[in-house]
């Protein structure tokens, strides 16, 4: 039996969408946010001593980390390559690229980004415009460039193309939604990037995606 | 050919252990820091937009991204598997999930610790006490207890074994050697932590790894 620690509003959510186009059977074990800190509840850390959320629990062991469970789930359940490459064929490199890419390189700038500005709201008013100053430094002098470098390539990526691999929907597709969605909701300014929108806007509109959302639960970020 | 768009002092150097590992033939390129920010140089940008080390090239196209860089060379050049297991293995899923984790969630926050640091040295002294102030609650907050997590969750996984996936040397090994090393360096206390300090010391006392070393050039943090 497969099941998912999936944690609410999450990165999760892209495994129920993987496991749902594989055709699998599985349940999915929700947990809700810590209301007060926003992260993930202690109950995680009883499955998985990271305490992080996804976690896969298959023939009696825990898998945690995205790529990983990705790449598991494909080597295990796909075998005529429906959704990923086969190591011969050209598009193997960015398989791997961008299966590494959407937590290694695009997921964690938006997430300090995030913390910035929870912790912005949070400290007490006087020290508010220090907070906002430091903020904007470390965003101008490392964190907007890599964000703006890295968008650029997906940009780039997805021209002339409807899915990261080409005309069909792949692996990789569902592993970058994540990332460029929580961009969207806010974390990066996606006006100029059409192509990025317009790659939301289709997955968005997909029964497996949307079948994927019905399962997880109400997804916001 | 093999060419390797290598930065000084960074995660680049794991590939260069993989490929004298792997036996084989190619060309390093090395770049320097920019001495004023300590980010890499705009030449690494000419290679791939991304603007980032590693940067493999091969057959006339460019990879990105450590984890990548690493499946995709073992995959063509590890075919008898001597440094990743089969994914008939047993270690098949601990072999991706280090693979994911050493990027997706062991690197990013000691990175965000050590900007934290470096933005504390650079501001006006008038404003450090608060500066000081924000980094040790969002510390506290969020990046220690993730990182005392995730160390914990190595050292428990280190116990009773030579190397990460057992006895042997494998890929796995040098892909955590980064953000073990960037810990020790002074980004994270390992103090309490017998069994990662047991292994960085006994991976540098490796030849592979010391003849990395000496191609890759001098090598700080």
């Amino acid at each position: 039996m497969i099941k998912l620690h999936h944690l609410e509003n999450s990165r999760s959510q892209r495994v129920i969408w993987l496991l749902e186009s594989l055709g699998l059977e599985y349940e999915v074990k929700r947990y809700e946010r810590d209301p007060k800190t926003g992260l993930a509840p202690k109950e995680l850390l009883e499955v998985c001593s990271l305490g992080k959320s996804p976690i896969l629990e298959i023939e009696g062991e825990v898998l945690p980390e995205s790529g990983a469970i990705f790449q598991y789930l494909l080597s295990r359940f796909d075998s005529d390559h429906r959704f990923h490459p086969r190591p011969t064929d050209k598009e193997y490199k960015d398989y791997l690229f961008w299966m590494h890419f959407a937590e290694g390189s695009l997921m964690w700038p938006l997430v300090i980004k995030l913390l910035f500005a929870k912790t912005e709201e949070k400290v007490p008013f006087f020290i508010r415009p220090v907070a906002k100053l430091i903020f904007t430094g470390i965003n101008k002098a490392y964190l907007d460039h890599t964000l703006t470098h890295a968008m650029d390539y997906v940009e780039e990526n997805l021209k002339g193309r409807d899915f990261f691999l080409g005309s069909q929907l792949s692996a990789v597709d569902m592993m970058m939604s994540f990332p460029l969605e929580a961009a969207q909701a806010g974390r990066f300014d996606l006006a100029s990037y059409t192509e990025i929108k317009k790659f939301i806007k289709k997955i968005k509109e997909m029964e497996s995606y949307k079948k994927a959302i019905e399962i997880g639960g109400e997804y916001a970020y």
